[in-house]
């Protein structure tokens, strides 16, 4: 492809039909339609050999894990709850059917910790290389479901857990290292468990509008954010959330541009900072990044003075990391 | 894969847990949901290249219609009206972006035709081969929905249309083959409608129960139709809707097992039989190929004798045509 992905996504929204149904459509995590009883949420993501993964790197059941962990995140993001899930996967000639079971059990897994159910999809042949594309379907729980479009002016930036973890995890790998003090890292790449404990904090106390979750890296999922919500944003350097070894290892930009942290992105108003500090004095880590001011896209302080970013992060076509 | 397609599903369905909102799950054209209004269904399915079709055969326009149309099909199957849809691309580098304009504006036609509304999905990288994966959502407007499960001792087996027509079209398009009379051949395989009108007057006039696609042959999901239902078949050779080039042709074989005819394949009591017939006078090709019997399998008979058929369908794995 000789476009970006942002400019794919552009293109292909321009094909949407409309609807009063469709109360959210392409450009979120997921979909958001009306239903006679209330908003559903439908989400579509997948996972493909030598693009997203090696196996060489993951394991089939952590691979299962991790196909079902991106779906609920995206999920989880929009406010919803997961229910059902389909999976459609093509298998080339390498994998085995006992992969194929390890595959299964990893998304069972990964499923029953949120309660979705697998109901049904497409198993292919691929002549060449495996994927994996689940779809899955959740029911609104929030007031209203929570878009990238409802940042407003003045909301606080914040974010869940740290950030880096994947990416690092993944340099981890590719080095052949690993050891004690690293593993989270390696888990995080391999089987990024949504925070769930910490979303349902926020969600009960209706923190939050504006959520998404951070799959292509601070800078681009936030730029995202900015973009849908039509406001810009400013977050210092030095709150971001970034574990002191990719700081001693110079890997601190994974923090800005490392994809697949899994970890949830919000804006909130700011009578909301009260509550926000209660909930990570209770032990849910939430880190205050920065504030959403008019204007568009991201600036990053550092020591008061802009930063100057190289790679913004992972883009899928066009700007390859 | 060392294993069949069937005995993968079966493997698969293993991993599936139990709900009593699952009305239906693996195992059928789609899973049926019960939501607080109402049972819906949740299809998905995928397109391969050099699995389920060649850029050489087959336009990206008429591919993307194809690709709703395979899973339109799988909707109407279950007894339910399409409403919204997700779409994964996994595009590698041969595709441009004048291409996946073709493929959306295909999706597009084919979605308004029966009134699906594209919601979202994902775009990713593939490295080596394009696939396109497509979740639908439909709401069942049928008394229950229609299963593969159904079929009772003592019914009519029907077919809508005629069979085989596909897998000529195929067979035309390798043979570098085309001229008038042809183009429904070549049609039907590079972008199969599903009947509609026919599937709207057997709704309307509640004719059925246990209803499929005949997407990998008639042999193989008759087939499939009976395992699920514990029931077997006899159908009769003379009655199978053939169209006289195949004859001619000596292609007969493709009305048996060639697959992507995308027509209907179902069952009826038999106090419905002057209903059905009439259905037929009205112009909307129904052809009565065979009963449900005690037992398993199906069986074919010509002028009174069992037919013995060498190659059954198109299965994914250990068996291909």
């Amino acid at each position: 492809m000789e476009i970006s992905e942002n400019k794919l996504i552009r293109k292909i929204k321009a094909f949407e039909d409309k609807s009063n149904k469709v109360l959210r459509g392409i450009g979120d995590d997921g979909a958001v339609v009306q239903l006679p009883t209330g908003p559903y949420v439908l989400v579509q993501d997948a996972m493909v050999e030598h693009v997203h993964f090696e196996f060489s790197f993951v394991d089939p059941y952590d691979l299962g894990k991790k196909a079902v962990y991106v779906n609920v995140s995206d999920i989880l993001s929009m406010g919803a709850l997961p229910l059902y899930f389909l999976v459609t996967i093509g298998l080339n000639p390498a994998l085995t059917s006992r992969d194929v079971s390890r595959l299964y059990r990893g998304m069972r897994q990964a499923a029953r910790e949120f309660g979705a159910i697998l109901i049904g999809g497409d198993t292919t042949e691929s002549k060449n290389d495996f994927f994996i594309d689940i779809s899955m379907m959740g029911k609104v729980i929030t007031k209203s479901y929570l878009g990238r479009d409802k940042a407003r002016e003045g909301d606080f930036i914040a974010v869940t857990g740290s950030l880096g973890e994947s990416a690092y995890g993944l340099h981890l790998f590719k080095e052949g290292r690993g050891g004690k003090g690293l593993k989270r890292f390696l888990k995080r790449y391999s089987s990024p468990k949504p925070p769930y404990p910490v979303w349902k904090e926020l969600v009960k106390h209706d923190i939050t509008r504006a959520m998404m979750d951070v799959s292509d890296g601070l800078l681009i999922d936030l730029g995202r954010m900015m973009t849908e919500s039509r406001k810009g944003a400013i977050i210092h350097f030095e709150r971001l959330p970034i574990p002191s070894i990719l700081r001693k290892d110079n890997k601190e930009i994974f923090a800005l541009s490392g994809g697949e942290d899994y970890q949830f992105l919000f804006t909130f108003p700011k009578n909301k900072l009260e509550t926000v500090q209660r909930i990570t004095m209770q032990g849910h880590p939430v880190s205050i990044i920065g504030e959403v001011i008019q204007g568009k896209g991201v600036k990053v302080l550092s020591k008061g003075k802009t930063l100057e970013i190289p790679v913004k992060g992972y883009e899928h076509f066009g700007n390859p990391q």
